[in-house]
C-alpha cells in the first residue's frame, strides 16, 4: 500500500507542476521556432473573443501577452518554461513543443511571477485556479455539446454533520429527471484528484456533456452523479487537511481502511469517507429522486479519487455495487479473494490508465493484468487504457465515457 | 433615449476599467502607508488557502505577489494603480485606499502586463475573466450561505432557433422544486450588465444564496430564475455582436423597440429579445415545472440588462407582469401614460440605483422621482437606493434582495 501510494504521488508530481503549495521552478527552454506549421487557431478554452493562446495542427501551443517593461516572459506548460520573445510593441510570443491531445494546466511567468494567462479560461487544478488549454483530439465529439436532450450540472450547498459546516458540491441530473417527475435514478459518486476540487469533473472533465451525449445515443442509462471535494474535509477543530500545504513525510494513512479514529494528511480519506457516508449519500437520497439501494449506487474517482474509491469501497463492501478507479492504481487479488461481501455485492470493477502512464498501462502492474487476475477469482473486472495520454483529463474523460456504459445495466 | 444610453455607458466606463476590449491605463499612485490599521484578513473571495489579497477594517485592500525580476508591480483597482514595493525576497506588497462595501473587479500590473492576481478567485466582468474581491459589508448576512433549505443553480445548454447554435445559461430552482414534484413555480428572467455574462448573477450576484435565505425567512415566495447571456447573441452569418470589440459610434439601436428587423451593436437588444421570447421562455416552460402565464412571469436586469428589460417589456407589454431595472435608468410617464396593455398587465415596476450613482439616486432624474411620477399615472412603481454603493454588484445584490420580496404576491 505504501509503495503504491508513493508511486502515485510521484506520478502526479511528474505531470502536474505546482502540485503542492510551493511551486517547483520548471526548466527554461527556448521557444520552438523550427518546423512549425503556421495554422494556429484560438483554443476552445479561451475567453470569448480572445485570440491567444492558440494551437496548431501539430498540437503546439502558442501564447502571447503584452508586457512592455518585462525582461522575461515564459510559457510554463508540461514541465517546461518556453522563453517567449518580445516585439517592438512590447508584445511577447512563444511556442511550445507538441502537447498531448486534451486538457492541460499551464501558466505564464512574467519576471519571476507565475500568473494566469489573461487569454484563457480558468480551472482549479495543481492546487490553484489558473489557466487551462484544450488541445483538439481526434475523438473530441464525445465531449462536445450537441443538440440532444440536456441534463444539467447543479451547484448545491449542504450541511455536513462531520465538519459542522455548509459544504459545496455539484450534482448532474439527466434530462429525464426533469421530463419524468416520478422516475427514480441510480447514482454515481465521482471524485477528483490531488490538487483539484469539486469543480473538476464538470469543468475539465465535461461530465454533463459526456453523459447527455451517451444517454442520447442509448449507450448509457440515465443516472445521477454527485461530485464533491475530497480534499477539504476538516473535522471541527482540525487544522490543515489538504487544500494548501505540502504533505509532510509520514502523513500517509495509518492502518487499514475503515479502522476508525481520525486519520489526517494524505487524502483525509477517513474524514472524507465519513462525509460521503454520513452527509452526502443521505442528503442525495433525501433531496433527489434516486434509488436508495446498493445495486443502484456506484463510486469512482481519478488518481487520488480512485485511491479514495479503493479504500472506501473496500471498507464498506456492501454500499456500492459499481466501482471505478481512473489512473488510481488497481485492486489486487489478495485484497479481494476472501472479501465475500465485496464479491457478492460488486457488479463491475473498472480500472483505467493513460497509455503514457506506463506503470499502470503496461506489464505486471497494469490495469489490464489486474483485471485478468480479478476475473480469475470471479470479479467482473474491466480495464481500459487511453491511447497516447498521460496522467491528465483526457484520460479521465475517456475513462468516464467507458465506465458510464457499464453502469446500472 | 440616446442621451439616456450615452449617460449609462459613461457611468459604466467610470466604474469598470477595461470595460471594452482595449484597456485604458489607470493612473499610477503610491501605495497607501499612512493611517493603515493592521488588522488585514484574507478576502472571502480568495482561492482556498491563499492569504492574499487581504482586507482590513478600513476596507483597504492589500495585495502581494512574488515577482523577483520585475521592475514594477501595481494593484489596479477602482480606477487607480497602486504602486507596490518589493522586499529583499522579491515579494511585492501594496495597499489601496478604502473601497466601498461589496464586490470589485481588480487586477495586477506586472511590468506593463495586466494579469489576474493568482491569489483571488476569478469572475467574468469588465469583458474578461479576472480577479474579484469581496469587501465585507455590514449587511452581508443576506448573501451568506446558511443551513436553510437549499435550492440549486443549474448549468444548462439549450438549442437556439435564433442563432442556430447551442446556448448556455443558468437556472435557479428553489428547494421546494425538488421537495414537491408536482408544484409549478413562477419565473424571473434576470440579466447581467455590459462586459459581463450569464455567470455574473450567480457568482458575483449570489442569486441562489440570496433567494434560499429570503425563501427560508418567508420574505419571498419560491420562484425559478433564468439567467442568460445578453451580449453574445449573433444571428447566423452576423459578425461581432457584443462580446469583445469596442462598439463604434452610431452603433446604438435604431428606431424604437419592437419595430422588427435586425438591430446590431449596443446590446444586440433585438436579437436578444428574439432569443428570450422564441428560445428561452419556451424552453423553460417546456423543460421545467413553471406557471406559463403573464402573471407568473417577471423580467429584470442590471445596467445594460435593465435597459434590455426596459426595451423588451415595453415592446412586449403583455408578456411580463413584473419588471425590474437595477442601475439601468428609469421608465418615464411619457412612455407609459398611454400604454394601456402595459398598465393593465404590470403588477410591480421596480427601479433602483446605488447611492453613489448620483444621477439615478438623487434629484429629478432619480429612481425615486420616477417612481413618484409613475404612481401618479397608476403604476405600482417602487424605487430603492443602495446606501454608499456605486455602479457595482453590492448595489445589485441589494436590489435583487428588495425586488424578490415584491414578486408574485
Amino acid at each position: 500500500m505504501r509503495k503504491f501510494m508513493l508511486s502515485l504521488m510521484a506520478l502526479s508530481c511528474l505531470t502536474v507542476s505546482a502540485q503542492f503549495g510551493a511551486p517547483r521552478q520548471n526548466p527554461v527552454v527556448p521557444s520552438v521556432v523550427a518546423n512549425v506549421t503556421e495554422d494556429f487557431k484560438p483554443a476552445k478554452t479561451n475567453q470569448d473573443g480572445k485570440q491567444y493562446p492558440m494551437v496548431n495542427s501539430q498540437r503546439m501551443v502558442r501564447a502571447q501577452i503584452s508586457a512592455p517593461k518585462a525582461s522575461f516572459v515564459g510559457l510554463d506548460i508540461a514541465g517546461k518554461i518556453y522563453e517567449m520573445t518580445k516585439d517592438e510593441n512590447g508584445l511577447w510570443t512563444g511556442t511550445s513543443e507538441p502537447q498531448d491531445e486534451g486538457f492541460h494546466y499551464y501558466q505564464l511567468n512574467i519576471d519571476g511571477a507565475s500568473v494566469p494567462d489573461p487569454g484563457s479560461k480558468y480551472y482549479y487544478g495543481a492546487s490553484r485556479w489558473g489557466s487551462g488549454i484544450d488541445v483538439p483530439a481526434a475523438d473530441e465529439e464525445f465531449y462536445t455539446v450537441k443538440n440532444v436532450p440536456q441534463g444539467s450540472v447543479n451547484e448545491v450547498y449542504y450541511w455536513s454533520t462531520v465538519t459542522e459546516k455548509m459544504r459545496h458540491g455539484y450534482i448532474y441530473l439527466p434530462a429525464e429527471y426533469y421530463q419524468n417527475p416520478t422516475k427514480k435514478f441510480p447514482v454515481l459518486y465521482l471524485q477528483h484528484g490531488m490538487g483539484e476540487n469539486e469543480t473538476g469533473w464538470s469543468a475539465q472533465g465535461k461530465t454533463g456533456i459526456i453523459m447527455d451525449n451517451l444517454i442520447a445515443e442509448g449507450k448509457a442509462v440515465p443516472f445521477v452523479i454527485f461530485m464533491d471535494n475530497g480534499l477539504d474535509v476538516r473535522r471541527p477543530g482540525e487544522q490543515g487537511g489538504f487544500g494548501g500545504p505540502r504533505p509532510q513525510g509520514g502523513q500517509r494513512p495509518q492502518g487499514g481502511p475503515g479502522q476508525g479514529g481520525p486519520r489526517r494528511g494524505f487524502g483525509g480519506f477517513n474524514a472524507f469517507q465519513d462525509v460521503l457516508l454520513k452527509d452526502i449519500i443521505p442528503m442525495v437520497e433525501k433531496n433527489y429522486r434516486v434509488i436508495a439501494d446498493t445495486e443502484h449506487r456506484a463510486m469512482a474517482g481519478l488518481s487520488m479519487g480512485g485511491m479514495q474509491t479503493h479504500s472506501i469501497t473496500l471498507a464498506n463492501p456492501t454500499t456500492f455495487a459499481y466501482v471505478g478507479m481512473f489512473s488510481g492504481g488497481t485492486f489486487n487479488t489478495d485484497e479481494l479473494k476472501d472479501a465475500a461481501d465485496f464479491k457478492k455485492t460488486n457488479k463491475v470493477l473498472f480500472m483505467s490508465a493513460g497509455g503514457k502512464e506506463t506503470r499502470m498501462a503496461e506489464g505486471d502492474n497494469s490495469v489490464g493484468k489486474a483485471a485478468e487476475n480479478l476475473k480469475a477469482i470471479g470479479i467482473n473486472a474491466h480495464s481500459y487504457v487511453s491511447p497516447g495520454t498521460a496522467h491528465e483529463w483526457q484520460t479521465w474523460r475517456r475513462s468516464l465515457y467507458q465506465f458510464a456504459q457499464l453502469l446500472f445495466k
